[in-house]
């Protein structure tokens, strides 16, 4: 773990807003603008990536020449840099590439500093709500259009009184599907469609948890920071950190984690 | 259909701003707030009534009692008032409300002034995010936090290339669910969780098709306004007129209209 004083701390910090403010306006010049192209770069399904994808990284990664130059870069759009310090930013211009092109409000951008150990920092910005969530380094806060919030996940609920959010219902691979079902079966409510703004959620204490699969480290280290400093757990089907993405699991409290952990583990990768 | 010249029309039309105004502070009062509690409405299933819920019809119902005596109300939460104009407000204070429980900005007031022809005017109103949209009387519009837009559906694409929303996989009875399936098998993208804020976004010519069933007529008679004032066509699974509720289907162009109730029609109600 790269050791950060508080200097370091305020800086990266500064740094993590900075990047999430140059992202947003060119996040919003695209969204629900009838002109929106998507190219299809997957050539086995359907993964939209637009000019608001590219263009945000690029404006981040404008940032990070000027502010971060020895820090690594991870981003979902463009080759990787290879750090000098010790720290890498993990970049998502646009999680919900899907929802942002049917027009939803709950896309986000996801920004983490990480190192060896994991994310330090991290954010979940909705540029059109104008909400920003925040973790890491000691403090978890919401700042959004009526006002600043401090994120705390809940707990003392059984699962059986749980709310579980994933995106859709096919969760990904038969395996991931049939794991998610094992949990979705036990819970009180389960609700569909949210991408990264689910992970927000969680943090803010809104619902119990969070289950997806086949994510990659640019889908996920924003959330782990934001979730962990709101006293949330989140790792992959096998309790193991979720850094490297693939099956991943958050819970507000450790007792649903638990509970859900054990319905997941017969379906979780090696 | 009950004849209004242009002053009836812009007192009705105020006036249903004025109820979407009324209900804003009853929701947000609520939304997120940690004291949420949900009384279950439905003994065999999971229909959360909050607070808000309650407390926002109340306010509409006020306002109605002040400026519009002789119209008649139909709510989801009260009891029927009858018209003695013609016209009715119907009125559903929170649409979607286990969104509401669950934190996401994507439940709205419905709002929607009719006669026995169906509605004339509507509003769908998302309180958190600030936005509302309005149709009817020869104009539909949205505000939001990044300005006012016209509301226009889209055409021009085939079913193959359709975006496809619904609230949750199940849809409803079997026959719902099998119905929608038809269509989702033949879409290019299907998307979940959204309730009344998915007839927004076709509204706003963001998506291509809505498809719902087991819907009251509190449900719908925002949308209708709405959609059909933005040049989009709402029907139920028949071709008919939507108003009474049931299994609905909005869609952006006549064409996609067209070919989604061809697979509907095997499972639609008499």
């Amino acid at each position: 773990m790269v050791n950060l004083g508080t200097t370091q701390q305020v800086a990266l910090r500064q740094t993590a807003h900075a990047l999430a403010d140059a992202a947003r306006p060119v996040t919003l010049k695209h969204f629900r603008s009838l002109g929106l192209s998507a190219d299809n770069k997957d050539v086995g399904g359907f993964d939209p990536v637009t000019a608001a994808d590219r263009g945000a990284e690029q404006a981040m990664r404008a940032v990070l020449a000027e502010m971060r130059p020895h820090d690594g870069i991870l981003g979902e759009e463009f080759g990787d840099v290879a750090s000098q310090s010790g720290l890498t930013w993990v970049l998502d211009p646009i999680d919900g590439t899907r929802g942002f092109i049917s027009g939803t409000p709950t896309w986000g951008v996801l920004i983490a500093v990480s190192d060896a150990s994991g994310p330090r920092f991290g954010i979940i910005d909705q540029p059109y709500i104008g909400e920003r969530f925040e973790g890491g380094f000691g403090h978890a806060v919401m700042t959004g259009p009526h006002g600043s919030f401090d994120l705390q996940t809940r707990g003392g609920r059984a699962l059986s009184e749980a709310t579980l959010f994933t995106t859709f219902p096919e969760v990904g691979r038969d395996v991931d599907r049939s794991g998610f079902e094992a949990v979705r079966d036990r819970v009180q409510l389960v609700r569909y469609g949210m991408d990264c703004y689910a992970y927000a959620l969680l943090a803010a204490g809104q619902i119990d948890l969070v289950i997806e699969a086949g994510l990659h480290p640019y889908d996920i280290h924003g959330p782990i920071a934001v979730i962990k400093a709101s006293g949330g757990i989140i790792t992959d089907w096998r309790g193991r950190p979720a850094n490297a993405g693939g099956q991943v699991i958050a819970a507000g409290s450790p007792e649903i984690h638990t509970q859900a952990l054990a319905l997941l583990e017969p379906f979780a990768d090696d």
